[in-house]
């Protein structure tokens, strides 16, 4: 298959990554001066974005989160590319329904798949069909990603953040108020995690744990004897102003954490791998 | 070192697990008919909890979460604890000052060490010292927990839910939220952590990972480019209320999903074990 790659960042070169290692052909395409000798050997690049999408069998598109821009981007993909050819745009922050207008030919085949960085070693592609995203186009989005080896979510409707990013900054938004208050640090709020529930979250969801935590009574149990304790507990979180002060406290504190961020992120993989590995085998 | 577990439990039974595996002689006591019988042979079990911490270098305490039973328990642990040990609660909910209160001899050596379930496996132990609680208690059970290869977290505040538990019930509250609305069902909310964040929380905080996100600008570029845009998505986070048809619809759908605990808890320990070795060879 010939997969188009528009838009060669971190996301779009790691997408090109993950395509090449599941057989695929890749044409990529990025107006970004010096896109071209970032990119792995084997990807195809042309300058022209209707040329990258001309054969392709699929599009992933990784350009900026502007409206406008993936308008116009949008607009010589859907003229260049096969009808039945999904297009798929990584935005996190922007509607399927709204990134369609920019396609008015075609507009059924638009949708939008959600990575997480980085998506060669993450499963996890959120699939939000916009309002007029055809089935076809869904089904075979989803079939795609399971192809390459990720797990499909297609999200129930548009929201902001999606699903995973809304939680993410749930849990962000507590932690950014600790610190406002002074009574954690990033160092606190970051160990918290990855030494606590983190840990289990890489095998076990949020709501399947509070289910395992219950024994046999389960989720029914722990919401009977900790639900009125949670409803005091959520009416204790804060709500953080994002001051300039606030956002330097966070910059000083996290800089002075993450002191080698390479090794950060080799380990960062090598963790993945492993619990990937680990539930493969369980 | 001879450690008293007081409150048997499936907490205070991991502890015990704990303790013994670092060669630690375990003294058990718990007043619930049918304790003894559940308890690792190696653990010596007493029906009075004042002969459990007689001689104990260490007192780990997991009685019921009523501030009243923490009181009685106390007076006992306290008369008859060496005045120099530490006494830690393993209290989710209560406050260490409000627990030390208990124990009007040695409010000193009272402390919350609050541990994940399951202790033997989660190194995150919240270290809480109450108002009262000697800089010498906390430094003794920083320690203690340490050579049990524990990570222990000393907390700057008395907060409801410490520090753990307050990022999880952020995280909780948007995914009820999403659930009670009806966008998204309990196996969509696991399915977007266990196989998106909560892969990378295993390894990377969640500040630190939005520090990694933001490339060579690091977490100040992120929150420049999308400041605005995760007060937005704040302001669209929800505020679920826990009515017994919302219970109702968590339970019915964590049922569905979660078809076999057993087999869910033996992938959690494998997948914590895993990514544990992951990050010492790292």
């Amino acid at each position: 298959m010939k997969v188009a790659v528009v838009g060669t960042g971190v996301i779009g070169e790691s997408w090109a990554r993950l395509f090449l290692a599941h057989g695929h052909e890749v044409v990529a395409t990025d107006p970004a001066p010096g896109a071209r000798p970032r990119l792995l050997d084997a990807v195809t690049f042309v300058d022209d974005p209707a040329a990258a999408v001309a054969g392709a069998d699929f599009v992933q598109e990784n350009g900026p989160e502007r409206l406008e821009v993936k308008h116009e981007l949008l607009a010589v993909l859907d003229a260049a590319a096969r009808p039945d050819v999904v297009i798929a745009s990584s935005s996190s922050t922007l509607r399927p329904t709204d990134i369609a207008r920019g396609a008015p030919d075609h507009p059924e085949r638009v949708l939008v798949g959600h990575p997480f960085n980085p998506p060669h070693l993450v499963p996890l592609v959120e699939v939000v069909p916009g309002e007029r995203t055809s089935e076809t186009a869904v089904d075979a989005a989803m079939a795609f990603y399971t192809s390459v080896g990720r797990t499909p979510l297609r999200l129930r409707a548009e929201l902001p953040g999606h699903l995973a990013n809304r939680l993410q900054a749930a849990l962000w938004r507590e932690a950014y108020s600790l610190v406002e208050r002074g009574v954690a640090t990033v160092a606190d709020v970051d160990t918290a995690i990855t030494e606590g529930p983190g840990l289990r979250w890489a095998a076990v969801g949020p709501i399947a744990g509070q289910h395992l935590s219950g024994g046999a009574g389960g989720l029914g149990h722990v919401l009977e004897h900790l639900g009125p304790g949670t409803e005091a507990l959520w009416a204790d979180l804060g709500s953080p102003t994002m001051t300039p002060e606030l956002a330097e406290r966070l910059v000083t504190q996290v800089t002075d954490a993450v002191t080698d961020p390479d090794a950060l992120l080799a380990r960062r993989d090598a963790v993945i791998r492993a619990a990937l590995e680990a539930r493969r085998s369980g």
